[in-house]
């Protein structure tokens, strides 16, 4: 079956069905191909992925430093249409979109916060060439960039790879989070992450990284123990539109914020979302783009993650000053 | 540091920090304790919990055949009041509530597919009489029902055990799921519910079970592969006044929905979760109490969980075909 996305009638949230992703190899289940063994994403292995969509080359390992390929298994693809179908009761539409995979590096061991700030900065040159070119489809209403480390993040193969998704529609949590943060700018008059950069930078305890572009902060109301948010000390509402020139000021405090949690806790499984306005909306007072990392515990918060009902063990002042200590920690 | 609610100024969701809730036993860590060996939900270890606030006697086994005592570790508990206390620009409020341990079964390896129907009732009878009890404190918002099974869904003691937490507000989860269910009903003048059940039982390729009173469906938009719904046949909004002769039924159903999920993914870790109106509010027309299991899969959708951006890789149609096979699967 072709990808579909399926409304659900009660929430109004998409949820996308794409039965062929489950076919794609897996390093961390059992029985899945051995690390590193067949590992697709390594250089001399070039052909196992679909052709390059973008390729950045002259790098110290060879031939390639960076690649961009279309998903092997995709969430959602070309082709189709985006009208809303009924299906009884329900809507659904066809699964149209893109589903890009950025391979961060030909080292298949050398993690983000292992890179030099150079390279981590062309991931991100990367996620916004790629963005900009993928929204001149005025089909594409969002794209989702993001990046997945550990098995219990969702990732299937252990080589540094980013993702990068366009939709044809905005998620519910994306225009539930931009009509939160216009209610804030309506009654306040101000932009809701100018201010938490504003009160954070005074607070200083939840500050885990800064430099003179970027602020990286354990959020007030963090879901999950060591959560964190990096925030762009200019108000821009879109990531696409930053200024190519922060790239290594972005690439040095993600680095460094990476660096601290897994310092703290060695080889947590984290997701990495930037969170941006659509890409079709015009420049917004109200919305600032910013990137969330959220650890993912083995054995904590199943239940949350399901729910939207969160409860936190760390206190975010904790986990800063346990990012910040340079100590190793188990939780 | 006491339990804290805090809000979220982009959302308004509300987030529990409970730093000593972070203290408690857990079997499934490394360097936890072992398995069994310690349990204190084992007969015999009746002094290791809090004392009871309610009891069921003349089990098979010895004593008692369930228990309900206060959590040990809990995420709320009583003291503090429910104002909004400004923090810098957030707000917060003391971690005001309730949070009880139904102690399902004096056996400790006894799941909940293996216990004779009877017990299982005797479970569901115990949420409604603790929840009518509770709700007489007008200041109790929100009472949330659920049910962890295994390390993957949360769950720190393998002994067979359900939560009741009680809360000073209502969860953003519920407000926007009963919003939903409003705007559906507003404009086609019916139950959203009521139409699941009448679409699903005519459609039937997502049915995993029935019987008088209830059906148990793999939903249309699942957001995780062989999640399912247990819905009420004739329309009711609060689970807490559901009559007490329908527990038999719902047991029933409960058992034979688990225990083919287990049949199909064997061991799999799932969080049961109570939906239902808030405990204050009237009776609606619009919305419909349910249960919600959600299957946990170790290496899939960590990604997901945080976003509210699903990918689902087995529709559910195929979901419920596995299910209905008696067949087991990998996934």
């Amino acid at each position: 079956m072709a990808p579909e996305i399926r409304k659900d009638p009660v929430f109004g949230r998409w949820v996308i069905v794409a039965s062929e992703r489950g076919l794609r190899p897996n390093e961390f289940k059992p029985g899945g191909p051995e690390l590193g063994h067949v590992c697709p994403f390594c250089p001399g292995h070039e052909e196992e992925t679909p052709p390059p969509v973008y390729t950045l080359r002259n790098g110290e390992g060879g031939d390639w430093r960076l690649r961009v390929v279309l998903n092997k298994y995709p969430a959602l693809a070309a082709g189709g249409s985006a009208a809303n179908v009924p299906d009884g009761m329900y809507e659904h539409m066809d699964g149209i979109g893109s589903h890009e995979v950025v391979i961060d590096t030909p080292f298949h061991d050398r993690q983000l916060e292992d890179m030099p700030v150079r390279d981590v900065a062309d991931i991100f040159r990367t996620f916004i060439l790629r963005a900009n070119e993928i929204k001149k489809d005025p089909g594409v209403k969002y794209i989702m960039i993001f990046k997945n480390f550990g098995q219990h993040a969702g990732a299937s193969l252990a080589h540094p790879h980013s993702q990068i998704i366009a939709m044809p529609m905005v998620p519910i949590r994306v225009v539930t989070e931009i009509d939160g943060a216009r209610a804030y700018s309506e009654k306040n008059g101000r932009c809701v992450f100018c201010d938490i950069v504003r009160e954070e930078t005074g607070f200083r305890k939840r500050v885990v990284g800064e430099n003179d572009n970027f602020l990286a902060i354990t959020p007030y109301a963090s879901r999950f123990s060591f959560e964190t948010w990096i925030l762009p000390k200019k108000h821009e509402s879109h990531f696409e539109r930053m200024e190519s020139g922060l790239a290594e000021d972005l690439a040095s405090i993600v680095k460094g914020t990476i660096g601290k949690l897994h310092s703290a806790l060695e080889g947590i499984a984290y997701n990495l979302i930037v969170h941006s306005m659509p890409v079709q909306d015009r420049e917004a007072g109200h919305y600032h783009w910013h990137i969330e990392i959220m650890p993912k515990f083995n054995h904590m918060a199943g239940f949350e993650w399901g729910t939207g009902f969160y409860i936190n063990t760390v206190s975010p002042e904790d986990a800063a000053e346990m990012m910040n200590s340079g100590k190793k920690f188990k939780i």
